[in-house]
């Protein structure tokens, strides 16, 4: 187990990649690695279901008022699927932040690309799966499905991976261990970069310059 | 152990931090866990001592021939302490990252600045002590040294601390264990850039795009 060291400002991490390169186990590894680590509860107008817990599985919000916060600039993103809404609300996310937890967002390439308008200090990493005939294997598991929805899933994997262009990582997931380590190694890496420790500089850098001269 | 997978190009990464931060012990860590990676062999006008083998320990060159690779922009970075020169010859760090293999330069921050000077891929990793008073300590532990001699240490390793603002990662060696984790993660995840992964990306994207029409 991993634990990051306490930060000045927690990390914005993005994590997308498509259906079938492994993303979940990823972000499961990550969990069990790093306790510390804040994953943000999302906003969506689709009705809770047994076993939802509101704040927990999701904030549950009426159409008035997720469209309230799009207007309001208070999602760092959203978009709506099979007509319901889903976004990030900004506020639950800038306070773990701000607390020096790092928070991990599990978007797609248009979400990425809506956080990265709003923040350039995300670091934003994307799943690859080695190639597209395993990406076609993995999305052809359940033998049963008809030939269309199989086709329909492989066009939207695709979408994601010509979206990946402007990430920061990229994890090509052929050896699972191999995935394992990069994704730990990017969180732990990142919250090293020197943007995020500047004080931790600047005060060896003071505490230099109120040295007793010789 | 941590394999590094296999590169479309080595990193060329830049360690510095002052005599007392713990650098030596780091980067011999670095060197225990990646088998891959790379060291620089400088070269030097200081004449051979026992022991010392030509290509391995230095490049022993004469003055005349160091002049000339300063004049020909063959070295990444070069310095002079006490008349004495040494450097880093571009064309063998070049080599190794062309197969493939990252590559690390165990340098000060003037020599890091001149190799950002010539180069804006290399990454520049600085080791800080955890505070002053740590780093004194560490500089006083031959307690037989002069006053002058301690002071001088402290006035050299301030020097690289000031300079070491423009750096991208910044590792506190206040925690040995966490210190090498840090470091290793850097190395882990700096290979994992898309920037130095985009053929991986580019050869998938081209996957789909030669699929079979459904």
């Amino acid at each position: 187990m991993l634990h990051l060291r306490a930060a000045e400002r927690g990390v914005l991490f993005v994590v997308s990649g498509p259906s079938g390169a492994g993303k979940s186990t990823l972000i499961e590894h990550l969990r069990a690695q790093i306790p510390d680590l804040a994953f943000s509860v999302s906003a969506t107008t689709r009705p809770p279901r047994p076993g939802d817990v509101e704040g927990k599985t999701y904030h549950f919000l009426t159409d008035d008022q997720f469209q309230s916060m799009i207007a309001s600039g208070a999602l760092y993103e959203y978009a709506s699927v099979y007509g319901r809404w889903y976004g990030t609300p900004r506020a639950g996310v800038d306070a773990m932040l701000a607390a020096g937890r790092s928070v991990v967002l599990d978007i797609d390439t248009q979400g990425s690309q809506q956080v990265r308008a709003i923040t350039q200090d995300a670091v934003h990493v994307f799943i690859l799966p080695p190639d597209v005939a395993t990406l076609a294997m993995r999305l052809e598991r359940r033998g049963t499905d008809a030939p269309e929805v199989v086709a329909r899933r492989l066009a939207d994997a695709g979408e994601q991976i010509r979206g990946a262009t402007t990430y920061d990582y990229l994890i090509v997931n052929d050896d699972l261990q191999c995935a394992k380590n990069e994704i730990e190694a990017i969180f732990v890496a990142e919250t090293a970069r020197l943007s995020r420790r500047a004080n931790a500089l600047q005060r060896v850098i003071s505490d230099l310059d109120h040295l007793p001269r010789p």
